[in-house]
């Protein structure tokens, strides 16, 4: 199968298009690095040291002999879009290429808005193109669990039925979502499963928990296949940030009570889930959702977990409840069907200790390269002009965010950089 | 009551704005004429010979002795936005300032883009203006019975309880839009929801029915007044466009088998509506939603209550039904509440034949004014590229769309250009 995965150079990505190129399909990464751009705005680096992507394919087809086309081209050009498909011929794309982190929609206006723009006007340009060239071909768009919020009822797959005076019918489930950024997935869902309804596309919504973990298998044939490890408080995850925090002896940072339960899965059942969702395609007109996640801890939970597997390795570790920076809620029902994955023959790893160790031993092996004052939570739900830039980033300008990177930016086409 | 009205040059914003102010609210107008540049793009013009908006200010300023200072500035525009609300100090803002056309988000790619991103982000700057300038401010904002979609069960003001395994929540009612622009509605009607919970501000969501008439006692002072009366297939809604086809004796155009049924109001309720939100506001964090229609009618119904009154004027009025351009159930369950303004006082205009004989001689007066190439249908939901443009207006380009007008126009601040 012919699979273009967009955003293929970021934590998800790259080890999507790894595992589908090592399974035997034709894999492309479309990827416009920003990414890479925000981490420069923001003053953080990842943990792990990743090689730039022309090197990162450059080395896989060394191991392994299999070719990945690279397209640089942003989703909001559509020429560029349209001419990435056109040229690689898909007949799926995995669509990653979001801003996608909660926190940094939150920084001010200029980070919400283009949040919105960005993810929106892309994904409506991903799906004109579709229609336009490639009318069959199956898109399998990344969500999150996110989306739902947390409803006192149990959270179905995308639709619930509803029984209502005496009346029934099938709908989308209700979406509470917490930030700018799940909103603008929100907005992606409604648009998908409407383009599906008028033009017959066909399309997977995964609406994925927080992903945990870095390393898959073809991830660790080599080190410089390297992936992303975010720990900073606007691009790092819970559990992997738990981590790099024991790591180097910073006190752990829950938000709150830590009561706020969500649904998680490890990385590798995310490249597996991707390629599941690929080998089932739905039929033309379809729109579908599946829960991608495997199992539901709190944020208490976990950062109990890191502790007690950071003491096993001789780590002291704190944990320190924070003023909650984002409006949430910190006790609540947390109840998510997710058995579509699992009926295609998913079998999930679940969280172990082993799993802890290993991340705790990247970790440590890459403590000289954490920055301390990325770590504490700058962005606040509750005020529209955040400061994010650690004060040694900024020069007179009282570390003031100076507006989203790349948001005017409209590469000039889609370059094929490497084939 | 301080009161700004977003888009107070529109159909609906000019006769809001001038029954608020004859009703003792000092009222203030911010308006784009984004809505005047569309007339031009598409090549169509009001039926009605509606003036410019700082002349329609000046003679109600004459004949009412109130003054209307106005804002000529573009919602995408945050600075513009900022310096309005900074400059009147509203206490409550009216926001039509969207474009509101299902067929004119449905052109193309272009349209479709600007129609989510225009709306979603003028909206977006508007609520953090709100917030950090007048976090008090009531923001009523116009949405539309279209979110709801037609679902098999009756649609609720919102929200709905729902049972479900045991358990119960109130959650935001599902929502199934049918255009690219009523998407940007229910894009906006989440964000909207989201501010009001983490920023404590007050909004009513007024989701609209399809609005008909053209007159209010305000607008009936003076011919000057005179509001718009779309007829043409992408600007124009169905009980208009079928009494000016009537006047010209063009077949009025159902769209498909007609059993499509909606809720409408008459324009005068729309104004009524506005004022009672505005008297009975919403509690600080309170997002709420009021179904803003008083009857509903299968256009079938509608095209035969024109047929009836036509005939009475000894206008010879004949039904064509077309193939349906759009994608939408032809025959289905409808039926929503709408108790909310009710229960605020609203006494409805029932759609009556005094109203349908007015109609009709609005359009018989001006029927030469009509342009009978932008009647039927050429927005085919099922086509990515319509072209629009009646032949006369295309130069070669065979009518195609040059993409929507002020798209990348950005106004140069909030001009108060009459005060």
């Amino acid at each position: 199968m012919r699979v273009l995965v967009l955003g293929g150079d970021g934590y998800c990505g790259w080890p999507t298009a790894l595992h589908l190129s090592a399974r035997g399909h034709e894999v492309g990464i479309l990827d416009n690095f920003a990414r890479r751009l925000w981490d420069h705005e923001l003053g953080v680096e990842t943990l792990t040291p990743i090689r730039p992507l022309h090197d990162r394919v450059a080395l896989w087809r060394e191991l392994s002999g299999r070719t990945i086309p690279v397209f640089a081209a942003d989703l909001t050009n559509y020429a560029a879009t349209a001419d990435a498909l056109a040229a690689f011929e898909p007949d799926a794309v995995v669509h990653y290429a979001e801003q996608r982190s909660a926190p940094y929609s939150m920084i001010d206006r200029e980070h919400a808005v283009f949040t919105q723009t960005n993810n929106v006007a892309g994904t409506l340009n991903l799906l004109f193109a579709l229609k336009e060239l490639r009318p069959d071909c199956h898109l399998v768009k990344l969500g999150t669990m996110g989306e739902y919020g947390t409803p006192n009822i149990d959270i179905e797959e995308g639709f619930i039925e509803i029984e209502h005076k005496g009346r029934k019918d099938v709908l989308p489930f209700p979406k509470q979502p917490g930030s700018f950024y799940h909103l603008s997935k929100v907005h992606d869902s409604h648009n998908i499963m409407f383009c599906c309804r008028i033009w017959g596309l066909r399309a997977t919504d995964l609406n994925q928990g927080v992903v945990y973990g870095t390393m898959t298998d073809e991830l660790a044939r080599h080190p410089g296949l390297v992936n992303r490890f975010d720990y900073d408080e606007v691009f790092g995850t819970a559990l992997n940030r738990f981590c790099v925090q024991a790591a180097i002896g910073h006190p752990l940072t829950v938000y709150g009570r830590g009561g706020q339960t969500r649904g998680f899965l490890d990385i590798r059942d995310t490249v597996r889930c991707i390629e599941l969702a690929l080998l089932n395609p739905p039929r033309a007109g379809e729109y579908r959702v599946f829960n991608q996640f495997t199992e539901r801890f709190s944020i208490a939970d976990l950062a109990e977990k890191v502790r007690h597997a950071g003491q096993k390795l001789g780590l002291r570790v704190e944990i320190r409840h924070l003023p909650n920076p984002r409006v949430e809620k910190e006790e609540h029902y947390y109840n998510a069907v997710h058995t579509r994955l699992l009926d295609l023959g998913l079998e999930p790893h679940a969280l172990s200790e082993s799993l802890l160790d290993s991340l705790l031993n990247i970790a440590i092996e890459h403590r000289d390269r954490v920055r301390t004052d990325v770590i504490m939570p700058r962005v606040d739900w509750r005020s529209t002009r955040n400061r994010t830039r650690p004060a040694a980033a900024s020069d007179g300008a009282a570390g003031e965010a100076p507006g989203p990177l790349g948001a005017a930016r409209e590469t000039p086409g889609a370059a094929i950089i490497f084939k």
